[in-house]
């Protein structure tokens, strides 16, 4: 597989200077580092980090602006950054507010961002975390212990962007976030494997009439092999094992979000939409708000994921829907 | 290969419901048509109109919003729409500002949007046309007479939606548009060829090591074969290609544009914006803004265009930079 790469050791010290040109320095890369913060912070509220292994773009550099994250740590593709790149991430987004890392559950991000928390503590900066577990797939797997963070995480980015934009205060951030992550469930497919840019190679096989069930974004394969059927039947079965997960009630209001892998069209996207909305309409669901595009993608990888989002609070729908200026908006 | 679809027949018509669901009913579908349009008309202002084939995503519905289009019309996969479409969606934003038509330009586009265009003025309907032929890669091909449409026409949307939100006339817009078209200059690779989604299978065959130079976006091949090389390298061919066309001149001003065609990752959209950014700053070339990401793919095709605008007027930085309310953007 042909990629648009030069030196592979430099793969995400481009990455991330691009992206410092492609956001016309509204993002800034901090000493040379895979860093990126807002180039503008806003000094009264307290500042937002996110990150983990690249290969998942638009996340999390490309939620960083106005109203969502003050800064991404980008580790290189798959990996964990170290706990010091998140360390310095914090130093370069503090202020007296404190400072929130928003962490997906993979055993290498919880080490490093913990441990990153603790220097910063130490280091007399406020700072905390919480960790996103939206993935109801796997229970425990060799890089997780207990639930995989994915796509939902962006759902938590924009909520407790805007709650902090609003003045949260860090310990309300992190009370508000935590409560916020038990009612974000996802699942997804897997059709195809991503290339790995290290090796220009698959990183796993899937037969030309199966799928993988409950795939995660870090190119491994789902929990369990399924025929390749429609869309409205990939529909159906997601939707079924949310509600397993979270017991979808008509007396309640849901936030939708489907996400694309990369390679997955939007075209495939949007008719997938169609077949989630109309069955969960069949139902009587009520869904106010739906999101759809490649929000966390897992390199070129084919499949998708249908997160829902259970509107427990009416400060959610104000969050979601609110403008922000980030680089991960076409215009 | 495998895709998240339902009967091939109603592609189309799904994605477009689908397009509805996903923009939270900001963007309306016509009496069951694949014609989308806001849901909140300006009637002070000139309509926008553009559309073509499907499989562009989010081009064009992804453009629909204040502050660009008023309206899309979306044909089959890789298929102009009928004239009929695009004269019920010239009625559907009418007002009495008259409506102007962005067309890219493909035999089957300039064919039907004309004829819509003449039926129109026939109704009463004062309305109008441009044509985008950014692509400097081919002169007349199977499908176009002159430079195909690609990429750069959105660039027409973002700065004909600013200027007609400001209140220009149907003629100064087209008058200032037709300019505009002539300073956008765009050259694309293609590294793997698209899945047509009625077939499954490629639309063309391109060697492990070899790539196609000047590709469109219509599954179809570029104008010559090249060998796969770096990104730095392929920075290089491209800008010179453009620079045999538009002259860099380092006391002008530039937008670019790159454009991901599908599967190319936002990884790679970066390493090469870092490779054309860079070689422009060290010929002293001025950029002044800097756009990436997906924004006229080509199904799943894997490579991508670069587009010049030269900035020949103060309004269009003002115009690219002003903010927007569409379904393209994530947020």
């Amino acid at each position: 597989m042909k990629q648009i790469i030069n030196d592979k050791v430099d793969l995400i010290q481009e990455m991330t200077q691009g992206i410092e040109f492609a956001s016309n320095f509204k993002l800034k890369k901090v000493n040379q580092s895979n860093i990126l913060i807002t180039a503008k912070p806003n000094p009264t509220k307290v500042s937002l980090i996110s990150g983990g292994g690249s290969g998942h773009e638009p996340s999390h550099a490309g939620f960083v602006g106005d109203g969502m994250l003050d800064g991404a740590v980008c580790g290189e593709v798959f990996s964990s950054p170290t706990p010091f790149d998140v360390f310095e991430a914090i130093k370069s987004v503090n202020n007296t507010q404190g400072v929130l890392l928003i962490v997906k559950n993979y055993s290498g991000d919880i080490m490093n961002f913990t441990m990153a928390c603790d220097m910063a503590n130490e280091a007399g900066i406020k700072t905390d975390y919480i960790v996103v577990d939206d993935d109801i797939a796997v229970k425990d797997s060799l890089y997780t212990q207990g639930r995989r963070g994915i796509a939902g995480t962006v759902l938590v980015h924009k909520v407790l962007g805007y709650l902090a934009k609003q003045g949260s205060s860090l310990a309300e951030l992190k009370e508000f976030g935590t409560k916020l992550i038990k009612h974000i469930k996802t699942i997804g497919i897997g059709l195809h494997a991503c290339t790995l840019p290290t090796t220009g190679k698959a990183s796993f096989e899937v037969k030309d009439d199966e799928i993988e069930f409950g795939c995660g974004i870090h190119g491994e394969p789902g929990v369990k092999v399924e025929k390749h059927v429609s869309a409205k039947e990939y529909a159906q079965k997601m939707l079924a094992s949310l509600d397993a997960e979270l017991k979808f009630d008509t007396k309640k209001e849901y936030i939708l979000l489907i996400n694309g892998f990369g390679r997955t069209t939007l075209l495939e996207q949007y008719i997938f939409t169609n077949a989630v909305v109309s069955q969960l309409s069949a139902k009587k669901i009520k869904i106010v708000q739906v999101k759809v595009g490649n929000y966390m993608t897992s390199l070129d990888m084919s499949g998708l994921s249908l997160t829902v989002l259970e509107v427990f609070d009416k400060q959610i729908m104000t969050a979601i829907t609110s403008s922000v200026d980030i680089l991960g908006n076409l215009f």
